[in-house]
Order: structure tokens, then sequence, then C-alpha cells
């Protein structure tokens, strides 16, 4: 195995109180359900309905009515306030999922969030936890109602199970599902054969459900389902957004990208869009997939108000050379994708990230930054635990958003500080045994594994 | 809809008891498990074995040793007695899963059977039949034995369960796995959601649970899997094996073909290739992908030599122009990437079939045999339940399996006459309520659909 691929960037604080500081891969909190604020939703006599364990809703019955703001989402601009488009956000528990059902609800999207919660006791699992302490989904949303007035609806349940997520379709009646709701971690795909089979089950079924849902239950729905860069691999040609014009044989088609994906979990987003591409052509649904790069920052403007509303702080250890973006410019894309719809039928592929860096050139920056901040940053090689070339060409076009009117906060100096500044602020809760990679690509094995406390 | 897509031809009989005959989109039989030759699998003490419920292995107990071939698959030419490569049959109860067990047994490999026998299930559901008479696997294996004094083993399992085809690779050891073992009816998948599920869940988990198995008890094994030329869709470029080589902004690489299936079975295949193709690369198994066309025949030299060993007689209604081919070529192709098999870390893929037709020009092939046996023959056009061009290029490449020495029955007239005499043999057999197509791409619901009486 090569042993300069991957590089970590261990960083000694200079001073304070706990001997060493590190960037953590991985986030997220322990699970408090409260119910208390919640009732059943009981909708109109439906019975089927009352049977439903897990469909739960947000009852309006906390704070003042602040600050109303019945607009529609940007693509209205007329005085009249028009009934907002409802967004239900897919995974909207999560680091992504969260900053965006805030960023819609801010813009006058009607929000619900549908989630399982599991991510949470993966963290339990694996004995993980986040940087960051994070409030439930429950405190989450009562603080945004309190500061802001606005309600976010709340179904919690499994989007395998149909029947639920058939329930929470017919409640809410969304214009647009935005779908975070996967497993979305490569190496946790990549522990054992029942944590692979897990995510493709998990992601390609829960992202089949969804299709049936929007073609039952409102066919004009549009789809934002995200993908992500690592779809494409790194082929030694420029990658194109999701279709490639091939000229071959004398004759020319435009095709869907080839895709080379290098885990269980890259995979299981290639089969998403492969099905996604299919309903669109048979059924008529209008689906817009973002193939993400690697998302990072601690902060939208949303999650900024209190610290109850913050998502989990993640840097994660990538493969090399792929796109990033700043979570502001996440929340931005879903939104500019949801006021812009898919036409019915089309299925469009957007590239979602704004900068591209090789590990390399993310150890340099980060070592700027942290010397900028009197820290004492090392650059630690360490073996690669992914299959992959060292080194290859990568180039990924990434315009699509752009020219939809797409503003990036780009990777400066100044926003490394403050990455690091969190960092450094939340020593206490670090946890180095989490830092080096634990997962190999190639000893995977059929045996459930188990992490050692 | 286009009407003009699909031909039906039907046969009415110039003469005969009954007033028409048909040829049937579809077949299987009624299932009949005897367990009485079998025993239990008991080896070497492993109390594991004992456990599982569904491991069977055909008992050596009946007919004489007849025919002893000990001699290896055709790769092997010395006069010494080899021992003979062990290829395990995932789907050997099937239509070309039984005709290449009992292929590669009469070639002196050591054949075992996998199979779940489900496929005999799904036939109960939708009311259908065999045009022939189809033995029980357990009948078939017997009957085999006693004819030729050859032994296939056999194990009634789900390889979804991998504690199941855990225990049937310690116990067989394959030298190579033969996978036909999948969901393999497009209109079954678009039936309804759950039927389209259970195509994705039971195709994609079935072979990740093989490639784990594989990688764990026998990582040297060659997977040799059954996708389908489906995959590829209908592009307006010729179809490679597999891979196209394409310069772009001038930069050159080989990279996946891309695909456009057009149903949740021919996705599943798609979905299967990404994953093999990703196994061989990050853990160095070795895979020969095989995307078949139309296979169309009665009988093999093997399932010839008596009646019971007769495999399920079907002529599918299929979308416009793919390849076909006999089925006594695909036994041969079988062969013949088993006797050649891939590299380890090698994914290639063969296109298997040996001519293109058109259902038009397959229309006026059966008009013409149909007169020639004076047949009434009537073609009539009806609506394509698929959703796809009515006109399009199509032109597949399928050159690696000849240049591997496959020498094609092609359908000439002769062919088709003896297709359609055995369709009249077995006229008091034919279902006419299922020539018509009966599952609509676009109209497939969430709901469950029952099947009218």
């Amino acid at each position: 195995m090569a042993n300069a691929a991957l590089v970590s960037c261990s960083l000694n604080l200079s001073s304070g109180s706990k001997p060493s500081s590190h960037l953590v891969p991985s986030a997220s909190v322990s699970l408090q359900i409260s119910r208390s604020p919640f009732r059943r939703i009981l909708l109109k006599g439906d019975k089927r309905l009352r049977k439903c364990r897990t469909v739960y809703a947000m009852a309006v019955s906390m704070g003042q009515e602040a600050g109303v703001q019945p607009g529609s989402g940007s693509d209205h601009s007329s005085n009249e306030a028009p009934t907002p488009k409802k967004v239900m956000v897919i995974g909207g528990d999560g680091y992504c999922g969260w900053a965006t059902s805030l960023h819609l609800s801010n813009k006058n999207y009607e929000v619900a969030v549908v989630d399982n919660l599991v991510r949470r006791s993966f963290d339990h699992q694996l004995g993980l936890d986040s940087l960051t302490p994070i409030a439930s989904i429950h405190n989450r949303i009562r603080r945004w109602k309190s500061l802001t007035g606005k309600d976010i609806g709340l179904y919690v349940g499994d989007i395998c199970d149909f029947e639920f997520l058939s329930e929470a379709f017919k409640s809410f009646e969304p214009d647009a599902v935005v779908h975070f709701g996967e497993q979305r971690s490569a190496p946790y795909s990549m522990i054992d054969r029942s944590r692979a089979v897990y995510t493709q089950y998990n992601n390609v079924i829960g992202t089949l459900n969804a299709l049936f849902a929007i073609k039952e239950f409102g066919e004009d729905c549009h789809l934002v389902k995200l993908g992500t860069m690592g779809e494409y691999g790194t082929p030694n040609i420029d990658i194109e957004e999701g279709f490639i014009t091939i000229t071959h044989n004398g004759r020319t088609d435009t095709l869907p990208y080839p895709k080379q994906a290098s885990s269980f979990y890259h995979l299981s987003k290639v089969h998403d869009s492969h099905n996604i591409a299919f309903t669109c052509k048979a059924w008529g649904i209008r689906a817009t997939d973002l193939n993400q790069g690697v998302v990072y920052g601690v902060k939208t403007e949303e999650t900024a108000m209190h610290e109850e509303l913050s998502s989990a702080y993640r840097l994660w250890k990538r493969r090399p050379d792929p796109g990033y973006l700043d979570i502001r410019d996440t929340v931005q894309c879903i939104e500019l994708a949801i006021a812009n719809p898919a036409e019915r039928g089309e299925f469009r592929v957007f590239n979602q990230f704004t900068e591209q860096f090789s590990v390399n050139e993310l150890a340099a920056l980060v070592t700027k930054a942290g010397k900028k901040l009197g820290l004492n940053v090392r650059t630690v090689y360490v073996p690669n635990p992914r299959v992959e070339a060292e080194e290859h060409y990568y180039n990924a076009k990434h315009m699509k958003l752009a020219e939809l009117g797409l503003e990036p906060h780009l990777l400066s100096d100044s926003l490394l500080d403050s990455l690091l500044n969190f960092a450094v602020q939340y020593r206490d809760r670090v946890d180095s045994r989490q830092i080096m990679p634990s997962v190999s690509w190639r000893k995977i094995g059929a045996k459930p594994k188990t992490v050692p406390a």
C-alpha cells in the first residue's frame, strides 16, 4: 500500500489546558427524543394514519407568532403573498439537511423535516461524538420557532417504510423534496458486509420509495437529490455535469457520464442516479441530481443564530482531489435548484462544488492558517486506506449552479482561521482516537465488525 | 402511446383439436419438492452446517456409476485426469441455469446448483405455467444421474441469506460461480412498487453477497455473472463490449460504457455491473459480465436426452432490436468464459448474442416459417407497453466470445420450424390469455397489484 496519499494534519496547540487538539473526522451527538411538544397527526378521520407509529408533526404551540413572512421562495417576486412552496427535506436532521431546512424556512419556504434519526445511532455504534454539542431535532425546531416564529414540520420515520413515507407525502403535499436521507459515509459502507449491504439497501430502496411517492401522490413534485462527485471516480478526461457528448465511429450522442465509484456508498449514489434518470424518462418525474463535493464549514446565517441550532462540525478525510464547498454554498445551491426546478421528465445533473484542492494543497492551507494562530502544525503522511491512484488527472466542470446565480464562499485563509478557532474552542471534546483512518478498503470482510472501546 | 411497436404473432392452426395456438411469453411449472432421495449434508463434524435448514445436497445413491468421465473442463488437455473444475451455478433451476448445469456436467465439470426455486412460485402468483411440463429440480438431477452417472450437487436456499451462501461456498469450494440467480423479468419488475423493490433488493444484495463470499472463502474463484444487453439502452452510437475509449477536450481514456437501462430489472443489472467492477479493482476479484441478448430455443444436447431434463420453453416479447441467441450458444458461452477465466482483478464484459433482429424482421421470419408448416399466421400490431423510441439506431459489438471460439447456431428457418413444431406439439397447454402484454411501464403504481383469475 502506498504511504503518502492521505495527509492528516495534527495540530498541537502551543497553549491551552489540553496537550493537543485535532480536527475531528466525524461528528454527531447523543440521541434525545423529547416528545412533549409533539402530537400525533390526526387528519380528517384517516384511520390508517392513526395506526402509523412513526409519524409525528410539530405542534404549533410555542412562542409568539413573530416575524411571519408568508412570501414564497425566491422565484416569486410579486407583492401579493403567494402560497409558500412546500419543501420536504428528507434527512433534515443531518449536517447539510438541518442547515438547508433552516435556510429554506428563513427564505419563507414551508419546510418539513423527514428523518429516522439513524445517523445519531451510528455514532453511538462507532463511539463517535460531535465536536460541538448538538441539540435534539425537537429542541432545534422549537428553538427556531421561538427565534423566528416559523414552523418546521417533523416526520420521524424511515423512508424505506413506504407506508410511513406515503403518509408523510399525503399529509404535507410537498412541491419539492430535497433528499439527503441516505447513509452517506464511504468508510462506514466499507466496515463490513452488513454495513455495505445496509448502505446499498437503505439508499437505493429509500430513493425508489421517494420516486414512487412522487409518482403516486404528487407527480409535479420536484426531486432534488444529493449525489456525490465521487460517483465519477478519477477519469483521465474532464468530468462534465452528468452527461458527455461522445463521437464514436462517425456517430454522435450525448450519454450519461460514465461512473467509476470507489466505495459501496459512492456506488449506491450511482445506482440512485440511474434509477432516477429512468423514472424521469418513463414517468415524467422532474429531478435534479446534485453531485456534491466535500462540504466544510461550521455555520450558516441561520445556524449561527443560536448554539442550539448548530449543525455537527465535520472535516472529512477524503480521497485526493475532489471539489470542496462551504456549507453556506450547499444551502444556496439547494435553494437555487428548488427555485429553478427541472422540467417535467427532465433529469438534470449539477456538479455542486466551488473549488478543487489536492490533499497536499489543503494541508498547506491548514499549515499556513494554523501558524497564523500560533498553532504548532505538523503534516503527517499516513497510508491511504482507499484503493485509488495516488496521482491522477482531475478536472471537473461546475458551471450550471454558477449560471443559476451561485455566489461562492471560497476557502480563504480567514475562513480557515475561523474553522480552526472553532476547533480550538471545543478542544475539550476532541477524541484523538478518531483521527486516523480505521477502515481499510481492502481488508473489509464478511464478518460483522465491532469497534474496540 | 405509439401503437405499432410490438409485434405479436398469433398463429391460427389450420388443423388440430384446439382452435388456436400461440407462442407463450413466459413459462414455468408447478413446484414439487421431493426430499426423499436427499439427505442433509453432515460434513466433518461441522455443527454450524447442521443448523442450516436450507442446505441440501444430492445423495450419491442411485443408478450405476455409468460413464464416469473424471476429466476437467476444456482448458485441460493432458491425458492424466486432473481434478475437475468445480462450478457453482446460482439459479441453476432456471431456463438458462439448468441447461448450463447439464452442459457443464456433461463436459466433466463438477457442478452444484444453488437455487431458492422462487421463480416457480412467481409463476404461481401470476397464474403462469410452462408450455412444456417441467420436472422438479430433484427429479431432474436424479434423471441426469441415472442417464449419465454424473452427480449434480444441490443447495436449496436464498443467496440474499449470507449464512446460507457461506455454508454452500465452504461446503462446495467452487473454482467458478455462474450467477443466473436473479429476478430476470423486466415486466415483473414493472408490475408495482413492491416488485420493483424486490427486484432491485434481490438482485443487488444477492450479487453483493456472492462477491463477499468469493472474497471471504475463495478469492481465486471466477465470477461469471449474467447481465443483459438491455443495460446499454439504445444509444445513437455503436455499443461496445463494456468499455468505450473516449477522446474529450484533447485527452483520452477508456471508461465504462454509459448505461441507459429501461426497467427496474435492467437497472438492477447495471447496479450489479458497477458493484462487481469496484470489487475487481478493490479486492482483486476476477469477473466476467455477460451481457446476454434474448435467448430462444427449446433444447440443448443435454436437455434433449430425456423429457424430464427439459428447460422451460420461452419466447419473450422484448423491446425492439436487441440481440438474440440460441440456448445452445448460451451454454457454450458460459463454458468458454469458465475455461478462459478473467485475470485476478480483471472485470471483463462480453456481449453475448449472435444475431440482431428488429421485431418486424422476427415477425417476417415467423410468418415465413409458419406458412411452410401450413399455419395461418397473422401479424398483430399492439401498443408498446414500454417507454422507448420506436425507431432508433442499434449496432452492438459481439466479438469477444467469437474470439474465444463460439460457434453460433443461427436462427435459420429450420430452427424456427422446430420451435414452431414444439409449440404445436404442446398446443393443449397454451394459455392464450398470457400472450398480450399486461404490464405498462407508465401505469406502474405504488399499490400492490394482484392478477385477475
